[in-house]
């Protein structure tokens, strides 16, 4: 951390001094809350969601649903409605329709990679912060329990009267005290870990190596991941209700948590207690097996593309079910990825039209799928290009359940803003100024509007390897800074040309870096 | 020539010869008459159409209109349904409305330069066997008028009683016998060369060296490409309406062509006669220049970023003015752009999720937006990955006009597939096996469904330099062969593991080389 501080402050002096008062114009954010991240202020729009909600709750009786659907590792262009579905051999009906009669976000930001995003949106905190940076492997020994100074998402909604499931994926703990019914869930159904950590030790033809040879499945026993569907009640037990044995049963996992989930709105949509359905597909984060039941489901057929194909599917059954229930205008419902395409499984990886993918602070990292579909609350057809990061759900959370900011420890930075006013009215603007960008315990980069400036970057040592094969590079004399609206894919840096922005990004990197040094990031062992 | 057709018979022998039969299933295409291209068989798809034509023709008591608008140099992705739009800058809410309400083709082909496609879409013929590879320069000495021996699609639509425009660039010619007046059309009311060509002379912040220097000046009076404004009639005279003596003059061309084709719209429409207009804007092409009257349009205020957001402008405009002539509903509309994005001019440049740009036969060269737009015939919401190549635009129009192709010559090789079936019926699937992509007198590549075979590749030598600094290379012991649903930016090649679709692709490319054999290219001097 005092190397990240270090360099900021390098940067700083080589280049800000002069432009401190157009940093100044160019930040709108006002900070209200010491140990919060500042937002754009807008009190007339603010006062004006306000307004709505208020009305809706009259009309409705209670507070609105809150409905996650995460998909695994599905890249920005892998829906139709991003430039991909049946143009890449896998169209995205539903995915489509919702962003076509809802909002669709084309600057929604995740961290770089899994646990990073996941515990991000739970915790509304930066990932270097809360030290849950990456998943909690078998070996590692950690100092603390990194849930035990942080409040949930879900202990919040739970206390302001939600029913609160997580179904699906977690990956951000599993012993005792970490599980998602231990961290504020009233419910969890799901697995622990991504597909490739259960499936690797029942496909023979992918892990021939392990899978085909006694002795090494021996070796495996002691630390091999939980492969088990796991079912469990705050305060109560925790049943494994069944196993992955197969491929087969890998692949049909999505079909059964659908099917759960779906059972859940059936019960929920008739009690009187809003509730918040975190649903994380296991698809479509490699390795992909086709659902028996829905064999080749794609034009394209790769499992891969089955799998986009069957989470489109799925999540359009939920959506279903809870217009069948007769919620689906109390239900504020988003659709999103944890991070970019995994390239290095490829082609069990998806597409994104940037440079980058999963593991990389590059748009092809961390640029990710973001439409918000709420029936009636969501004026069709919206679409925008303002910043959007995923911890953003958790103040947007905080503020439809009516839950004051004051429940949050004082002596932990919070990260998250409040995109109510952007999500809900018609030609609402994000309230937000900034998005960083982490790898780790790296401060990588920044974006501002629609620039975006790097102090560090990964390179891939071959083409698609950006995980497996890559190093962490500082840039060179100057940082490196892309236009995104005239080069997307982050080819050609307008760099130290533009020495105004350069300055200015690099003096709101300063104070981001700042705010580790009042509320230190914790450390967890990782 | 001779060349390309024996690497073709070395591939072939290398590793066809074991799937002959399977290359035979695999290309479904049936030659109906020796000189031209083979099609896919749909009958009753085809008898189909011709019912919707004819019971639309008893309706308006006419032939459809034809209205093609032809953005220069616009990347795949620069229109919002495309992925760009407001996403990058700028917003295209008329392209994104008509692909909305029409057919969006997500596989639309053009050549990889403009000469090459312009002249490809009104010959029906690819340009190597025209001849028309590039612009006739000025110092270039020609063998033969190449038009001497092709019949322009505005011939053959003037002979079924059509009035043929067109508007806007021309670049195939601008000595006496080359003219769009001279090959077939009524009337043009446009430049012959391309923006950059006309603004270098006016420009001196791009080009000091030159507009700075009188000495200079003097030198390019000789050779300067004609930055005229013509209007000409077929069989009369031909005008020079106003000259482009400053970079506001050229940013307003665009505007001044769309007023010119909108009050020829007004007329037309009056008139018995059904129409042809072949409008072609000058934007997006660099060197782009605000239009005085609409500065800094885009989000983005690069002059690139105007440009497009001028354009759909101007789309939305011509649009208009056939609903308000009365005829919105008997106009086939097709809206496309000349070639993939020219990134050697960036940030003049567009944008493409896909390899390679302007000058390549890499996916961000050919591939580019295709919207076929036509109220009450088309359905609304159609999207289509089936292939399409421009060049099928006519045959599309020739069927729309009832015109036999024993107009054609027989001693010259036509291209191009009749498309009707395929745009206008709700489930219409393309008629096209094949997209050969040429580079001058090149055979390149082939596509055949989501496969696509590389023999001879464009590599850039730096950064977006796919023309001023790139070259012409073989690929090595295989072709590059891509599966563009998985990889549709053709990172990673399958190549020589899928030897079965080598060998078809390898084929058909051998078929199609060997229409060479018997029908000559024409030798024009270029």
């Amino acid at each position: 951390m005092k190397k990240t501080i270090f360099i900021i402050g390098a940067l700083y002096i080589f280049c800000a001094c002069p432009y401190i008062l157009s940093a100044q114009k160019f930040d709108r954010s006002v900070k209200t809350i010491e140990n919060f991240e500042g937002s754009i202020p807008n009190p007339e729009q603010d006062q004006e969601v306000s307004k709505k909600l208020s009305e809706l709750e009259k009309k409705t009786g209670k507070k609105p649903n809150i409905v996650w659907l995460i998909v695994d590792d599905m890249g920005y262009g892998d829906p139709g409605c991003y430039g991909g579905g049946a143009a890449i051999g896998a169209a995205t009906p539903n995915m489509d329709r919702f962003a076509a009669e809802g909002l669709k976000l084309t600057s929604c930001y995740s961290q770089q990679t899994c646990t990073s995003t996941r515990s991000a949106i739970r915790t509304g905190r930066l990932p270097v912060r809360t030290g849950l940076i990456r998943p909690i492997l078998a070996g590692d020994i950690l100092t603390q329990n990194p849930w035990d100074t942080e409040t949930s998402i879900a202990t919040l909604l739970g206390k302001a009267g939600y029913y609160t499931l997580l179904t699906g994926k977690w990956h951000i703990g599993e012993a005792v005290g970490m599980r998602p019914h231990d961290v504020g869930y009233d419910e969890f159904m799901g697995y622990y870990p991504a597909q490739k950590e259960i499936s690797q030790g029942v496909d023979p033809r992918r892990y021939p190596d392990l899978v085909l040879n006694p002795e090494r499945m021996a070796d495996f026993e002691g630390i091999r991941p939980d492969d088990h569907l796991q079912h469990g009640f705050k305060g109560g037990k925790t049943e494994k209700v069944s196993q992955v044995k197969s491929i087969e049963d890998m692949g049909r996992a999505d079909q059964v948590l659908t099917d759960f989930t779906i059972s859940r709105i059936q019960e929920l949509a008739q009690s009187d207690q809003p509730f918040f359905i975190d649903h994380n597909f296991m698809k479509v984060h490699a390795d992909n097996h086709d659902n028996p039941d829905y064999p080749g489901l794609s034009a394209a057929k790769y499992a891969y593309k089955n799998a986009v194909a069957e989470v489109d599917m799925h999540i359009g059954n939920i959506v279903k079910a809870l217009d069948e229930a007769g919620v689906l205008e109390n239900t504020f419902i988003f659709i999103t990825s944890d991070n970019g395409p995994q390239m290095d499984s490829w082609p069990d990886g998806g597409y994104t039209p940037f440079r980058g993918a999963k593991g990389t602070t590059f748009e092809g990292g961390v640029r990710i799928p973001g439409i918000a579909y709420w029936k009636g609350m969501i004026t069709p057809g919206r679409q925008s290009d303002d910043i959007f990061d995923l911890m953003d759900l958790f103040g947007t959370n905080l503020r439809l359940a009516g839950i004051s900011t004051d429940l949050l420890p004082k002596n932990n930075y919070y990260d998250f803003i409040d995109q109510s006013s952007f999500l809900f009215l018609e030609d609402g603007k994000t309230n937000r100024e900034a998005v960083y960008f982490w790898w780790g315990k790296e401060l990588m980069a920044i974006r501002m509007k629609e620039y975006k400036q790097h102090i560090k970057v990964i390179i891939p040592q071959d083409t698609h390897m950006w995980i497996d094969y890559s190093t962490v590079q500082d840039v060179g004399l100057a940082p490196w800074m892309f236009n995104l609206y005239i080069d997307p894919k982050e080819e050609m840096p307008v760099g130290h040309r533009r020495s105004a922005w350069l300055a200015t990004l690099g003096a709101k990197l300063k104070t981001h870096a700042a705010t580790f040094k009042k509320y230190p990031p914790k450390q967890i062992g990782l």
